[in-house]
């Protein structure tokens, strides 16, 4: 796929860019309080999470809570401190996911697992996760501490809830849809709303910010599990295929399976269930994907949720904030091509 | 070994029943706050916690939080949501080491990581880690917020100090001590001091319980490593030697590896190295702990951190919790014959 394919308008492809430069002089303050505080006299514990947390990430979430902040014209500063709190859980995760999967590659390099076991990275997270309720807690907002403590279960039940069905073709898409609201869009959600509490605002606009980001995630992720149909290892620094050989019955999967024959049906039951892993499969596989217009559609659910992200701003004024979040929304589901 | 070799004086044995009855009417109400909270939609979630839960464990740390309030005559409930917040901890820990450790018996029963796998075991761990968090904010006291997630980082970084130093004969007894403190000590001292703020009781009675709890679980630790080189998995529920197989320099091989001579010392390093870890290789450990008197004196290191405890105790007016309080020192102690 190309982007003169699927870019039939002039516009310029949406970029992140605008929102990094929006919260970038916030970012190098963010940056500065993680740095500080993945710091350990256990020398372990800095070397394993410097190499995810310097290790070429977007920081997505964070940049959530800042370009929140920013669209509500705060300017105070605890949100520094609470956007390296939110990059601490998602960083914990992150270890923790990539010792439950087996992964050996995340964002182009060898992941924490490989090198240093999965020992070390289980129990790395673990601090980096206590580290976060630590920076909460200097915070000092209750209302805080329930919003990222309730979206902490939550994403552990999700990822608990995508284990079991893994490997399980007959996932149906709503099961699909609550594990992905779950484990990503909730700290999405989270990462958003943050930004109003601190900045003292309403009810309505706590919400907005939550429904634009649990919105964003959702779309956030159904790209990434197309990506999976898509990419290669060299432009995303995920391993196209990856999903395919942990069985996981992602959306591309779910649709292709509900819309193949007899045939196609056997050879998705088989694959998920681990019995069809090689490159010829894979191949195979992406196309089944593209013949029943599993990644289009996919892309098309994720553009719905990427509207709706974007409504949800609605009643905030326009400006540069509110445009550099828009266009965020953009490039989440751009990206695919 | 046996009890009346060990035992000369005629006082019976010390008991933890004497605190397991002074509190069991708030440890019931702690039950229903644990059994219903570890509740979730996904039904793998309540299936495996449950099985760690309700798996015989003596909850001990949150025994100590409700006798605590009771030395202090506290009245409210406060606490019975607050010690399952600290039993949940103490749980996701569990589950996390046994991953860490690739133990297969706990408390005499299969671990949920050889039931259910390591992934799951991870992912359930993460969960009730959150969930005591939620417990934690639901009571609304920041400074018991503060107590309890600084401990949590302390016992991940003490389990990564553990991490580090497996296999390494050349731990020296100090780091031994910040490692048992860290991982063990820290929630027992976190346990009973946040009974205090709920009392709002002084910081000088918040200081006592502190130390009360940090003392007894040092002694409460090294009792812990000088079972694994005396129990069977018969007494105890517990693999004897499991801790000689993991290669843990724990204080009996620390002693013993410096008080033996050049041929022990070759013995010891290839043990803990993982180069001798036969049964017979485990018999002949035993040996040499017993030669050295390793045992004995890590008993005696138990015993003084355990009168530091009682003294610890001497600002609180007597009566049945102050006992109950210090026959559990003598009962953690007593417990390894």
């Amino acid at each position: 796929m190309s982007a003169t394919i699927h870019r039939l308008d002039q516009r310029p492809a949406p970029s992140l860019d605008p929102m990094v430069a929006l919260i970038a002089a916030d970012m190098n303050l963010v940056n500065a309080v993680i740095l500080d505080r993945m710091q350990s006299d256990i020398p372990l514990i800095p070397t394993l999470a410097g190499h995810l947390i310097a290790g070429g990430g977007k920081r997505m979430r964070p940049m959530l809570t800042l370009a929140s902040a920013k669209l509500l014209g705060y300017t105070g500063s605890r949100h520094h401190r609470l956007a390296a709190a939110v990059e601490f859980i998602h960083t914990a995760t992150l270890l923790h996911d990539d010792v439950v999967d087996g992964s050996d590659l995340r964002r182009g390099k060898r992941t924490a697992n490989l090198i240093w076991g999965n020992p070390a990275s289980v129990l790395v997270g673990d601090f980096l996760f206590s580290r976060s309720f630590e920076l909460m807690v200097e915070d000092g907002s209750l209302k805080v501490l329930k919003i990222l403590s309730s979206a902490s279960a939550i994403i552990a039940e999700g990822e608990v809830n995508q284990l079991t069905a893994a490997r399980r073709i007959d996932t149906p898409e709503e099961r699909y849809l609550d594990i992905i609201v779950a484990k990503t869009a909730a700290l999405f959600a989270a990462a958003c709303k943050i930004a109003a509490v601190v900045a003292e605002r309403s009810e309505a606009e706590e919400a907005a910010l939550d429904a634009y980001g649990r919105n964003l995630g959702v779309a956030f992720q159904l790209v990434d599990d197309a990506i999976d149909y898509v990419s290669d290892a060299d432009t995303m620094g995920k391993d196209a295929g990856d999903d395919f050989r942990d069985g996981k019955a992602t959306l591309p999967v779910i649709l292709a399976y509900a819309r193949g024959n007899a045939e196609d049906r056997t050879f998705w039951k088989a694959a998920i269930e681990g019995h069809r892993a090689s490159d010829a499969d894979f191949a195979h596989a992406l196309d089944l994907v593209r013949a029943t217009r599993a990644i289009d559609d996919t892309l098309a659910r994720a553009r719905h949720y990427g509207q709706r992200a974007i409504d949800a701003l609605a009643i905030f004024p326009n400006g540069k904030a509110k445009d550099a979040m828009v266009e965020a929304v953009d490039f989440a589901i751009a990206r695919a091509f």
